[in-house]
């Protein structure tokens, strides 16, 4: 299927069936996922306590996993709703927020790779690359690379060695997993000058994932390619950061069809 | 009185005294509950440390308990905040975020509806409903009665059985202390895009409880016929859920006598 | 240097530089807090866990502590940041949020003075006297003095005793180093109206001081007067809270050296 008429189809299916998203995500950014998830059409639920994760995740359609502001109680619950979401067989999208920036975020983000089946890393560049040990080759610059080319092979190689697929927000996004890699051009800078548009599509990818089927690659991608258009679209109404996040809103909930028709910028390479 | 007097006499004290309004509330709406009740005229605090619960509550005019993220430790906040709103004599706001998704949820607003006097049980139906238990009869759906029949008759006796007033947000607002019902049909479906919305509105709940005096089953309407007044003007001003949301906090700072008179629409049945 | 070149100066280094300001603050304000220093041009971290504070703060360029919401754990992460922020040599701003409303907020902040050197306490004059203890001479109101002049005169007072800068919001800003006094008219009453604006303000000081070197008087001068300015030019193009708050996000992001010089009101007194 081509990828416009998979993101098409995959968006109707959100806004029809409503999935549940459950989010153990950070303090600063539960109010706009809950809003992103809710103007996409998906349904969130934010729960965090060890008391009631297990049926939380229970009753949900996708786990999002993001370490935001976390502290160490936050990750044991983490650790179970990935369990949870495991054995039940949703998909478990894990953000890695400021990997690298502390040993205990990169730690934290090790464990929960290492003890729950991760279905996709999301973050931008420095927070994934942090996460390639010993066991990742990241092959460096090659001198005949260039170093978007060098990124691709880097998370390539991450992605099959995780045995997960590798999303990586940036100018181009690069998404793999392990084999096919996508491009996606969609996006504004303007995105990254407010808070919580990063998670917000990783909460996207738990919404078009909890959809998909089986091709959790093709659902990524998607999300990707939609979000980012948004943003495209949102700078067209306004070109500064309070008003663009309350378009982007906007757009999220009425962008359609034709939109994706237009302006949707994927490529597999 | 009638409804509309009633509502703007309320909304004008709301907006004269500024009632301080203690919210032990969730993470996710904590920002938009505290601009919703500052458009409203209120004053909001938040704080949910044992180490100050009970001087907090102390100095304020209405609590607000919601569990929409709660932890054990947050429940013991909840309780003892109550109590200490029972001695005040203050009107305790209860909002049952998510009761019945969970066993922790649906037993944490037990324990609070059993260890404080609650004043009003605020909710949509499916949360109110997973708290009639079996000294509630909640008399299911009598072949002579509509579904919203059924409704009414179920939040009537949950209301005679628990002692406070329940209010049910829904298409038809219904609230009532168990003798008098009153349907509100303001407000609008784009607002359950929004997150926090709900919430906020038991934040309004107990920002016009606080300075109604005794007769809380009427501050509690008025509250409700206000806030969705709110929602339908704001929907004819922007009908996308990120342009929706700055619009309803600007018509909850501005509408005023001349709307209510206009556009409120409550009915005692 | 004249306060608008300085201004100017501080601002373009903020834009420039991006510096890293770690925030620990209340769970109310950490959405706009982050949105407002990355409208600004600085780069918000929020982060609380005993687990990584050090490493955190250790990669700051400024950190501010606010105890909006505190309980015990986050004091013990407040004190463990400002240490480390002192041994780093990087400006530690206190918004003592609610200081005076309970025994508890007020101990807190008395701890964090005791046991960190603050470089700029900033809150509204009801917090900020409330610390004024019996080391501290709070001259009262002089019948010789207007309020105003008694005010700023136990600014200074205090701003001596506790070895910082004081700064305190209000109808007209007075922000003092305990030797130099300096008023800022810039401002509208509106911001108390949107959540968390006196928070980001306290935020716009650190991204300020962080690029300023050694003068942190005139940077938390040039902050204020920039702030407000920028709620000046926001309430003309929106007079209601939701969509003030908007325009004020927008107006920190594209507000230059041209509104600073046709409106910033900063007085040397």
């Amino acid at each position: 299927m081509n990828m416009k008429a998979q993101t098409v189809a995959l968006l109707a299916r959100v806004r029809k069936s409503a999935p549940l998203v459950h989010n153990i995500t950070n303090y600063v950014v539960m109010n706009s996922s809950a809003n992103i998830l809710l103007a996409l059409g998906a349904s969130p639920v934010m729960a965090h306590s060890l008391a009631e994760i297990e049926e939380m995740t229970g009753i949900a359609s996708a786990l999002v996993v993001n370490i935001g502001t976390i502290e160490e109680i936050w990750l044991e619950a983490m650790l179970l709703a990935g369990r949870t979401a495991n054995k039940k067989g949703i998909p478990v999208i894990l953000d890695p927020v400021g990997s690298g920036a502390t040993a205990f975020r990169t730690e934290s983000v090790r464990r929960i790779l290492d003890e729950c089946r991760v279905s996709v890393l999301r973050g931008n560049a420095s927070e994934v690359f942090s996460l390639a040990g010993s066991g990742v080759k990241t092959r460096g610059v090659d001198s005949s690379l260039s170093l978007a080319d060098a990124h691709v092979d880097a998370a390539r190689g991450m992605a099959g060695d995780l045995g997960c697929i590798v999303a990586i927000s940036g100018p181009d996004d690069c998404i793999t997993d392990g084999s096919r890699v996508f491009s996606v051009k969609n996006g504004h800078p303007l995105m990254t000058r407010v808070t919580g548009i990063g998670c917000g599509l990783s909460a996207t990818v738990a919404a078009f994932c909890a959809v998909a089927g089986k091709d959790l690659l093709e659902a990524t991608v998607s999300a990707f390619g939609f979000y980012g258009m948004c943003g495209d679209m949102a700078v067209k109404i306004a070109d500064k950061p309070g008003s663009f996040e309350v378009a982007f809103i906007d757009c999220l909930y009425s962008a359609g069809e034709g939109e994706i028709a237009g302006m949707l910028d994927i490529s597999a390479q």
